[in-house]
């Protein structure tokens, strides 16, 4: 705990937590990681794709051996929490330092990633990190400008990294045993039923869209409420669709977190509106039938009430499944500790996602506190938890079969 | 028209008319309509809140009768069309130069006000000028600022004008027999039933309101939808219902023009929102008991949601009836120019508003284009249209008894 609020004054804005991809301040808290990586008896290296790995080798004679691998990101959203992601890199380094202590090293060797990127603030592509690691990267990125209007290319670069060479970052199938990332629910799920941890049981996939809704604007008060072509109420009809489509349905979510009137004007019916969908669910399956709902209900309030819409989708990604022997290990670990066990899917993306690319994954959920908020300020986790948290992974890794 | 064009030069942006009180550009378009008022034969003066005053001498032993006053305002929105305000003006004045061309004049003055400032752009505060003359201004907007940190009373001095002489503006009732203004429609009535003209029963009342909403931001994938406090689906749903509340029933309307949700992302569960309220009607009555039904919808919705609201109302103000035997009088003008006759209400304000205080009032709309757009530059008259206006207008003149 005391490492995560060491870790959050490595911000780029006072007074909040803002830690984007290659800045000065990234690269500080990066330099911090390693420091705790090599305090805790790892070897600590550096990816082309700015990542921070650490090595806790294996027992003698194992040193060969496919490594078990952990980690999560340590860049943040801006105005972020300090446990989202950090949480992955911190836990499972202070459980290292507990058995480098003790001298305890396990048939394995065990991979502590620190990854660079995963939000997608600087250059509005995510999971950067991770990618690099799966070999997944995809390189039309690397033209991705910054708000200042660098590229990323330049970006890395200017911070001693070469882009030419990310395919030498990727991580091959076999030294990857499994891969397991502890990270906060960033959800009330946990908190509601008074649980400090669970297990994922996938990642859910998403389907993004930006919308771009074209009536007529006119005067308040002179147009007739039959006349109209409201942009705004045609974006609230679809919005509460949406959320009554996704209602019911266990996994299923859908939200309209964009939603705006541009130049609006309290004497001015709407013209103009855009919005944002995003709709998860556990099940592909669930989540393609209510995107086709979706989609087919906006089309008929378009035509009724005369109102265009360019609808673009911006994202599309299948649920990622949590390997079920990892899962059952997981479980195994939470009731040996004597707590109860609960699956439960993860709404958010998480490295997991694409590190499942070269390997079997699982995720370990922690409890978040003040509601399950997240990507805000207010984020808090408790000292139990944390604690807790650390036990079950430990319990994991002592136990932990390929 | 073409001095509509040619008005439409005085604009503060390039390649949009826009023109706020007593800027360099308001200035140059009060002395133009002041140059036209000269060249019509009349005596011209500025008061102290800039209005532009043209007086054009009744025939010689009337010159102490009550004036038939006219006139709009040559303040614009930003980014407004041409005809919005300027027609009121412009329009008289060319009947004014035709009949002092013929040598002709009333039993009554009559005076032709370009109302410096109606629409309230620059100091937040609207009908400046008609307030003025009306005698109703008031005092304390003077401290208003606008956007450059500028005080109403300081930007009045700057041009000329004494703040502290305002009450020497306003005009005794007796000096007004009547006060008709000619405007275009602003909507879509006139042009849906092919009438070039219609007559004005009054002023819709209006109340308005600005709400912000609080509910409880969240992650779009790890927050299930019963348990979200989500913002932006409130103000959908108190949108939705204003819209259905005011359908149906003529000369009632309601409009969310302001709907947005600061600093949206697509992945955030919004947790604030914020959203106006207009509701008009012709009938105080009907407007009110909407209100009330809005009033209590809101309250309803967001206890459901959980979601708090702090509803602040912005203005109200009752219907403005125009009075019956002018009414008449521009119903015989148009009757006689060979026109079908169109009775309707004015969703929008006018200066004829502020008049009202100290004047029976009249307003002849006049046709718009391109669906009745307006506060745009799409807003579009036709020629035919200025002339049948005029002529209607001119019958009005000539046929006037107070």
């Amino acid at each position: 705990m005391q490492r995560a609020d060491a870790l959050a004054v490595h911000t780029e804005a006072v007074g909040m937590l803002t830690r984007t991809y290659l800045t000065p301040m990234h690269h500080a808290a990066a330099k911090q990681v390693g420091e705790w990586m090599n305090a805790a008896g790892m070897q600590v290296r550096r990816d082309d794709a700015g990542n921070v790995i650490g090595r806790y080798e294996a027992a003698p004679g194992h040193e060969k051996a496919a490594a078990l691998v952990t980690g999560s990101h340590f860049d943040t959203v801006r105005n972020g929490g300090k446990y989202d992601g950090n949480l992955g890199i911190l836990l499972p380094v202070s459980c290292i330092a507990a058995w480098h202590r003790e001298g305890r090293r396990f048939p394995f060797p065990i991979e502590v990633i620190g990854f660079a990127e995963e939000e997608g603030v600087r250059f509005k592509a995510t999971l950067l990190g991770s990618r690099a690691v799966a070999g997944t990267f995809d390189k039309t990125v690397l033209d991705n400008l910054d708000e200042q209007g660098n590229s990323m290319r330049e970006v890395m670069r200017a911070a001693g990294f070469d882009p030419d060479r990310l395919d030498a970052s990727a991580w091959p199938a076999a030294a990857v045993a499994a891969f397991v990332e502890v990270h906060i629910e960033q959800g009330p799920l946990l908190l509601n039923e008074a649980l400090p941890v669970g297990v994922v049981t996938a990642i859910s996939g998403a389907t993004r869209f930006m919308a771009e809704l074209q009536g007529l604007a006119g005067h308040a008060g002179t147009v007739p409420m039959h006349m109209r072509r409201d942009a705004a109420m045609t974006a609230a009809e679809i919005g509460l669709y949406i959320e009554q489509r996704c209602s019911g349905r266990a996994g299923l979510v859908g939200t309209m977190g964009i939603m705006e009137v541009p130049n609006g004007a309290a004497n001015v019916v709407p013209g103009s509106a855009r919005f944002s969908i995003d709709i998860r669910a556990e099940q592909d399956e669930v989540r393609e039938d209510a995107v086709a709902d979706v989609e087919a209900e906006i089309e008929r309030i378009c035509a009724r009430r005369n109102v265009a819409i360019t609808l673009r989708k911006t994202h599309q990604a299948s649920s990622v499944p949590c390997a079920g022997h990892l899962q059952k290990q997981l479980a195994n670990a939470i009731e040996a500790c004597g707590l109860p066990l609960r699956h439960l899917p993860s709404g958010a993306g998480h490295d997991a996602m694409a590190i499942a690319a070269i390997a079997d994954v699982a995720m370990l959920f922690v409890r978040c506190g003040n509601g399950g908020i997240s990507h805000h300020p207010d984020e808090i986790m408790s000292e139990d938890d944390a604690a807790i948290a650390a036990q079950v992974f430990s319990r994991f890794v002592e136990n932990f079969a390929a």
